[in-house]
């Protein structure tokens, strides 16, 4: 069984996020200088977490709460309407598949099961799927609320299959990587260029279960 | 294999959405009477239904957005500092179980597969059946993003369940009853007093495989 993450590991995700901060920034560059509106954004988002979860409905919520306390109260609700029209833009970008995925999942596909395992908001990490073209490939879609060790184990439990059988293959070191191998499953990590600073980590990792690659056409490789 | 409905079916819900509905309406009342706020809303909700899914961020979302439109962008920030905060309470509500749920699944416990398949927010639902206490009743959890008859066709065939071994327990004739009865599965539908204007329609079944009940404790004389 392989399960593949989806956002940066298939296709494009976190620069289009970077991308609708920085116009969220520029909008308020009169109360503030963009590196600290980003720093408010990033404490609003962690409070946030536990309440909201991940995907791109929290991070319009977070975006919309910050507004007021950057500008003290000072912003008109035209701002408003703005964060909302950037949000909806981020939630109908197309989808940019990553260089070599289709290759890897044809190469894949007939050996081995393959799972879908992403966080993020249902209907748009559905969406997101489906206009990829890459549905079929998969047996099954798992869209997790968390990805911490605990979820793992839910995730196993729910496909039937051994730790021992379970490759988890992602570009976060901590919730692709770290909790898997704490499981003794598998994981390959495939770093994308751009990260959110709340999955960054910084360790080494070096371990047998564990695999690290430059690029997700490396990847057929290991396991054909 | 028995499948029920969360909100509304197991525990309260729409009159909490309906009760913030009502503050968020007095929020506005300077600007227009509430029920035309009311219908605004309404109508915000449905255009962004295929963008944003269910669920409370949703409405969140719906709410933010039509503050600038009641109030023709003459709003202060500060009522989208208090709708978010409505938000944040309806998300933290505690978990009321609606009369007879617990005997009931207790009397099926053992003797059927119990499912709980619900539309809304993913976090927000396995946060609500966690602080319900009924997780351990559930075989399985699927919160669906839609459903219509071909959500319950993509989970009977996760299930690995046949049509006519599948039960569809819930308040919504809508959602619970007619896609599951047209798959050729069962349905049992438990009205609740209070029905979202989306979820309304107005049909009378005369099926084998429907049975209106009047409350839910009524139930367990049909199975056992």
């Amino acid at each position: 069984m392989i399960a593949f993450d989806a956002d940066d590991t298939l296709w494009v995700n976190e620069p289009y996020f970077q991308e609708v901060e920085h116009k969220f920034c520029a909008l308020l560059e009169d109360f503030l200088p963009h590196h600290t509106v980003s720093q408010e954004l990033f404490k609003t988002e962690m409070a946030n977490l536990s309440l909201y979860g991940y995907g791109v409905k929290a991070f319009m919520l977070s975006m919309i709460e910050s507004i007021s306390r950057i500008t003290e109260q000072q912003a008109s609700i035209e701002l408003v309407d703005k964060t909302i029209a950037l949000g909806k833009e981020l939630l109908e970008k197309p989808i940019e598949l990553i260089d070599g995925v289709e290759a890897l999942l044809k190469g894949l596909n007939g050996t081995y099961r393959l799972v879908l395992a992403t966080k993020g908001d249902l209907l748009d990490q559905e969406r997101k799927l489906i206009n990829s073209g890459l549905e079929n490939y998969f047996h099954h879609i798992e869209v997790m609320s968390n990805k911490k060790r605990e979820d793992y184990e839910k995730l196993l439990r729910h496909l039937d299959c051994e730790p021992q059988n379970f490759l988890m293959i992602g570009n976060s070191i901590k919730s692709d990587v770290l909790p898997v191998l704490e499981l003794g499953a598998h994981a390959i990590h495939v770093p994308f260029h751009t990260t959110w600073a709340h999955e960054q980590v910084s360790q080494t990792i070096d371990k047998p279960d564990f695999i690290q690659v430059e690029k997700i056409s490396e990847i057929l490789k290991y396991l054909s």
